[in-house]
């Protein structure tokens, strides 16, 4: 089975140079986080990735959670794993500290993320979605639920999860039917079926706090009319011991493409009677409190993209470096090499490294823009850093996981015949990649979102800043005398026009002819992802040029970090003209067929 | 589980319009071949695909082929579907009909192999490989070895294999290492293990018949001191009847990420004394064998692109016809409908269905190519025709099966969280699909092949006929009045443009730097698929122009021919330019990084 190690050279770098680690430690709140503080985190995290959580990734592929008579066992060695997770204060890292939370920087928490997902990501979906929950309630709970339930989810005694889809209601949530009847003393009697429910029911903890979207009686139909609920599996009394079980109920689990061993639950309530919940917030607001949430879940989500594909990347080049096969290209008879001398081996693995490590530098800046957003003293700036995040976070989500797909797919060729074994393992990261793209919310959700909510509805003006910080970045590079650089400076210049050309498509389309603008969203969420990414990897190549030249730091990976940051300029931004082209063009020969003739 | 329908229309549209039926049927040799016996054939084929083979193979996927004590069982269904599948005579169906086979054009067998694969791809390599085996015989087996194998084989009695693989020999055969001992009866004792062997055990028929490379004694080293060799299952007695077991077992076969029912062997050659094999052809030309075969084969694994790719759009354009979600784009409140009305699932499958056709219409006219390069009466035109197929074969095997892993991802997309789901059926697709880029060569060792073998070799000479038809195809679109031409010829133009100027890159790079030159092998074969695609896909629109002037056929077919054209050259072809960048641009970047700086 695949090693994984974090890839703390490139986190530390991304965190400090591009991220600006020294200005979120200064942030209001952050006064007890210091440089030291968050390497031992970073080592720390590490150690129980590297060490417990990785080594249950392919056994827990393989074994997967297991239903039984409503029951559901998860994986050989995972309750072990996720008690030591809990004990060791990791649930609680970026949560609140009133209610025990550690209260830690974004920023630190996505490198501590990146690495639970790259170790195991079906594991990662557990933490993952009880911070949803924590959120939720949080966010609008009472202080009676703040106080029953919060307390022992950050501590991870129990965990969380989000019921929002049900079988006619996926992408369109005003379409949800559970109903939820007031019983006159404050609780509510919860009855539906909800399908897609991650780590719905699992034999980690002895609670599982549910939040459950639901309708009450008199709600108006559409998104408008949704509630949200808490619903314990087990009641909590008040003391915070557990009462009687509550009536909802794991169906089954689903038979899944990938991540075996996240147990992905069909949940119904009310079968016998009705499960007790209790209302969050206000009446018909539910979905609201959705939307408020989903910046931080499709963070997460795009999170996993990248940290995907750091394993995969991982596990490709280790296998390159092992495997002798052939000789060097026009060395008929010499001695056999390992394959990392052919080319196309060496551009697979560069396109894994440069892709992986631009969505990194991507992500991780956003991190540190969710830290400024909240804490920042300066209300201006951080009303720029929010709009900036709600930029960027489709297209964290959208452009690193669809990118994950294929980075996913480089590994398993990088193997030969190998990959389509597995007990390789390149082929989980593979099957495990290709729910990224579809939950919390598609690609072309996202997409949608991008160009409608951030762009189309501001006259893109957060685009037009961010497009006016590469342009500048640009010039910078442009400034350097250095082949390497000069390619840099031209895939960028080529890419940033190919934004503002279907920035200024988008804008003269969407209202007038929204179905032509979304012929073109996702390709253009695809295109700004690119070109971001290329403006962090031209930055980075900045800062690598500047340790060299002062003699700071480790000087190969210096080196690599800009032939990394060329690679991806030849390479990946060379696709930004063809996705503006896209844009641009294609709306007339993707709407035109009649359902008929397709 | 999903339905299977041969797509008979567009196969017969390309046949006929594109590939030339007409002048194929004319060929020597087939004379007795008719367009009725041609739709009649295609007819039969249909309902044996959509009939017998489709419904297996989902529960084939879910079953799998067992392994127990050395014998390998079937899933079930699968003895009772070969059986009526050889007993129909489709194994028959390409053979010569010297030997019991039919004897028809490829033309007309590359359809019918599509249906095979689309209904059931992990079915169709059991007839796949008896034909390499077949071939093989027939290429250079002696009469004896033909007349006691051949008829059996063609007949499907029995079924053939090809063991080339080891551990340590993959894509690099010369280290090859299984051993030949004479007997000096005429006979070799065989030693070694083969792995990745298809087919290599099953209870499907009495016999197999493996063919395998090994090396004799004296023999060089490297690529000159290969044999082949062929060795039974069961010897085979002069009248036919079956003899002894032979010394080869299968070990074991391998947990795969697709093609389950397909088993792939370990075959231990010689471990109690010796497998009898007898030599086919002269000592150490055994690869040469292969070389020669190597055009049939590659081109069949390409029509596993395709196929899994218009299986994977069946499935995809069923569930979205019949998924309810939403209401239309700027409709709030409006009717539910379809997801067909949802700008980006229209978007997938237009690329799916104009990817799909792209491919059909390139690989049908390589098709009719390979029936005028052996059949046509005129030395010169064969040639002509030989150098098209020598040149487009690693493009169809390498584009078309690239293309499928990113359809049937598509495929998944369209289904939203039950695309995750494996009952759904869309999953499997995609898992097939990743075997296909690797097997038969990788898509590296086809685009090696072609930027060197096929292009720098004759210093571009055939490359450079088809770019001349392509800016042929292009004046003709461009001289047509309408936006949808006007929209083709431009994306066309380009693409050829992009084509010209990497080849240009190519011949100028390959025999001073080879390494930089294969860095842009495979951006290069993409780039010339795509372009290839889009050529055909502008004839395609040009005849269904005529078509629908002339009031012939069916006026929606010929509509929706041409927005498909025109939705590939605005989303497929776009992508053209941005390849011959990384081609012209990108060795550098790959290159540069030493091995420890990855």
């Amino acid at each position: 089975m695949s090693q994984y190690n974090a890839p703390i050279r490139d986190m530390q770098f991304v965190m400090r140079e591009l991220a600006g680690l020294d200005e979120v430690m200064q942030l209001p709140g952050n006064e007890e986080v210091s440089a030291d503080l968050v390497d031992a985190i970073l080592e720390e995290a590490d150690k129980f990735a590297s060490g417990v959580l990785a080594p249950l990734n392919w056994t827990g592929d393989q074994e997967g959670a297991k239903w039984n008579n409503g029951e559901v066992a998860t994986a050989p060695g995972w309750k072990d794993a996720y008690t030591q997770f809990a004990e060791s204060g990791w649930t609680a890292l970026p949560c609140d500290p009133e209610y025990g939370g550690q209260g830690l920087p974004k920023l630190l928490a996505t490198a501590v993320m990146e690495m639970w997902k790259s170790a195991n990501m079906a594991f990662s979906l557990c933490p993952m979605l009880t911070s949803g929950a924590i959120e939720a309630l949080m966010l609008r709970g009472t202080d009676e639920q703040k106080n029953l339930y919060l307390p022992k989810m950050i501590a991870g005694e129990w965990t969380g999860t989000m019921n929002l889809t049900e079988p006619n209601a996926g992408s369109d949530l005003a379409a949800v039917r559970t109903k939820a009847e007031p019983q006159g003393d404050g609780t509510y009697k919860i009855f539906g079926q909800k399908i897609f429910i991650t780590y719905g029911e699992h034999d980690l903890t002895d609670n599982i706090i549910h939040l459950v979207l639901a309708r009450l009686p008199d709600a108006p139909e559409g998104v408008k009319g949704i509630s949200l609920f808490v619903v314990p599996k087990f009641m909590v009394n008040a003391d915070g011991s557990l009462g009687a079980r509550n009536d909802v109920h794991c169906v089954s689990i689903e038979h899944k493409l990938g991540i075996h061993a996240s147990p992905t639950a069909v949940l119904a309530f009310g079968d016998k009677g009705g499960a007790i919940g209790t209302l969050v917030g206000e009446p018909n607001r539910g979905l609201e409190y959705m939307f408020i949430m989903m910046n931080e879940a499709r963070f997460a989500v795009g999170m996993e993209g990248l940290a995907l594909s750091e394993r995969s990347y991982q596990h490709a080049l280790q296998y390159a470096k092992d495997r002798i096969q052939g000789t060097d290209a026009g060395v008929r008879g010499g001695p056999k090499v390992n394959i990392l001398h052919h080319a196309d081996v060496r551009r697979l693995l560069m396109n894994m490294k440069s892709k992986t490590e631009a969505m990194r530098a991507l992500a991780y800046v956003v991190g540190a823009a969710f830290d400024k957003a909240h804490h920042h003293a300066d209300e201006a700036v951080r009303a720029q850093n929010q709009a900036f995040v709600d930029l960027m976070i489709p297209v964290v989500k959208g452009w690193c996981t669809e990118n994950s797909i294929d980075v996913t797919s480089d590994g398993v060729q990088v193997h030969g015949g190998m990959g389509f074994i597995e007990e390789t393992g390149a082929a989980q990261h593979f099957r495990d990649s290709r729910i990224t793209t579809i939950y919390e919310g598609t690609t072309a959700i996202q997409a949608n979102d991008l160009i409608g909510r951030k762009i189309a509805r501001e006259n893109g003006a957060t685009v037009g800043a961010v497009v006016k910080m590469m342009r500048a970045v640009e010039a910078e590079v442009a400034g350097v005398q250095d082949e390497a650089f000069a390619a840099i400076a031209r895939a960028l210049g080529k890419g940033i026009a190919a934004v503002e050309e279907a920035v200024a498509y988008i804008l003269a389309t969407y209202s007038q002819d929204i179905k032509a603008a979304s012929v073109g969203s996702v390709p253009f969420l695809k295109l700004l992802g690119i070109v971001a990414g290329g403006w962090q990897m031209a930055r980075a190549a900045l800062v690598a040029k500047r340790k060299l030249e002062a003699g700071e730091g480790d000087a190969g990976f210096c080196k690599a970090k800009i032939v990394t940051a060329r690679f991806y300029a030849d390479h990946v931004l060379a696709q930004a003209g063809g996705l503006a082209y896209t844009v641009v063009n294609g709306a007339p020969g993707a709407l035109e067929l009649t359902e008929e003739l397709f």
